[in-house]
């Protein structure tokens, strides 16, 4: 392409569809059906699976059958499936799964956090610590979030310094890669630019994942801008899949068949086939009865001869 | 935002929805249709608007009430209200009409202008000649379209200098712009890079336009990057509107709302606001019946109180 920007020679994709994006579903979604969409995942070649939340099943009732699904799951040493833990009950659920990887989120916004989980952003983080602890103790590594990294939907634009603050936060409780994410989807690229840069300041960018929503369509260009700052690390959801239960309308993760077609068209190996991709994306739309919102996906591209 | 990259202070918008949008529409819409559409792009504070082209009825049926739509449309001094001219004939018909200003069209890709107007690009510039310089004599100003300018669907990535000497010979013919077309969708911010950089150098920013199709989820990523590049013109299409014959399933031009939230989030001032536009978008998307692709329509973004 051009000799200017230099781009990571790979990209990790973390596809967290069966997880941020069927929690969001209104039909219900058959055990079988979730087991089928990841493994077609997993056969894709995605080496990363978020697969389900061990949230309280009143909260999330799409994700009830989290303990389930995860017995169910062939075991591989390909294929880390992960799985969110909201609490140390939640906690206790997922290490009787036999969960090799889990999740543990905040937010930046106190609002936020206090809506969601009744405590501050200080309060949260300090509630993760034992559960970090306690999951890392199990050999079970553990992954960081910061929801509303850059907008609120309660209280509008985050201080960024405030984000690299809890960054490093939840890396000191031992987390070994942080997902910052653009929640509501209404991040531009010059404000992932100066969030990141600020970021980079404080840990190593082979630590950070970006997780982006498209809600308003800036997904893409939020992706590429962090692919110049030398991000690899990307999380998405097959065909775009999920939303944001804050903003009405709003379309999910940023598709894994966008990020594919832009690593492809920059030359930066990912490991993982389209032609896959679709075939998870095309069962899992029949399974929600519409069409995912995946530009690349609506070209037809990947499909099998 | 940061403090690093320099926007333009303004960017003017070039609606091509009535024109690119609905030339590629399979239900017939109605005169009257057209008409609220435009008035209502026109409302919304656009004052470029493409809204028509003068090719024969038989080529593109969608467009056969050219004369006839020019003729209604409201006389003003702040809407430029432009037409696509493939040739004489249409130039003819164009200036019967009252047509202020005009856009004609050659690709880089010589199969792709072979495919539609049975000449290679050479040809096709030499063709725009005398078209162009009669346009000139009746007062019109002229606007030049490269299509193809990064990918060809027949042959594959475009050499970016031949793209700048095409651009080069368009202005020498008298244009006053050129609109730099990515007609598939398929470029990346990285080639948009490129071949900007090159274009930079045969021609000020000021003269250029770049109209980004979709199709693969690019079109933002790409506007960001030319905009990073001083880039202040950009062709959208309201909702999202259009599509391109060669590819299946493709979404069309970028959506004039996402154009916007882009630069209303980077404070860049367009004078276009967003709740004209939705109230376009919502009507014609009732008029071609389906729901138009633009994510930020999707999100109620814009709905008067």
């Amino acid at each position: 392409m051009t000799g200017v920007t230099k781009f990571p020679a790979r990209v990790r994709i973390v596809e967290v569809g069966p997880r941020d994006g069927l929690q969001n579903e209104s039909a219900t979604i058959a055990l079988a059906d979730k087991i089928t969409f990841i493994e077609r995942l997993a056969a894709a070649g995605l080496q990363d699976i978020e697969v389900t939340s061990f949230v309280h099943p009143k909260r999330v009732p799409q994700l009830a059958d989290a303990d389930e699904l995860l017995g169910r799951l062939p075991r591989t040493d390909v294929v880390r499936y992960a799985a969110l833990v909201p609490n140390m009950r939640g906690l206790e659920r997922a290490i009787k799964a036999g969960v090799s990887r889990i999740g543990v989120l905040t937010a930046a916004s106190d609002t936020f956090n206090r809506k969601n989980i009744n405590m501050n952003t200080r309060e949260s983080i300090t509630a993760l610590g034992p559960l970090v602890q306690r999951a890392l103790e199990q050999g079970i590594s553990v992954r960081g979030y910061v929801s509303t990294s850059w907008i609120c939907p309660y209280e509008g634009p985050m201080d960024k310094h405030k984000v690299a603050e809890i960054v490093q936060e939840l890396f000191a409780l031992g987390v070994d890669e942080v997902s910052v994410g653009d929640t509501t989807g209404g991040a531009v690229p010059a404000q992932v630019e100066a969030t990141l840069d600020r970021l980079l300041g404080v840990c190593p960018g082979e630590r950070l994942a970006m997780h982006f929503h498209d809600t308003y369509g800036m997904a893409v260009a939020n992706t590429y801008q962090a692919l110049r700052m030398g991000i690899s690390t990307f999380d998405s959801a097959a065909g775009g899949l999920g939303g944001c239960p804050y903003a009405p309308g709003a379309s999910g993760n940023v598709a894994t068949e966008e990020l594919l077609y832009l690593c492809d068209r920059l030359g930066i190996e990912t490991g993982v086939r389209l032609s896959g991709i679709r075939h998870a994306s095309d069962f899992i739309g029949r399974v929600v009865g519409r069409t995912l919102p995946s530009r690349v996906l609506a070209t037809g591209a990947g499909t099998e001869a």
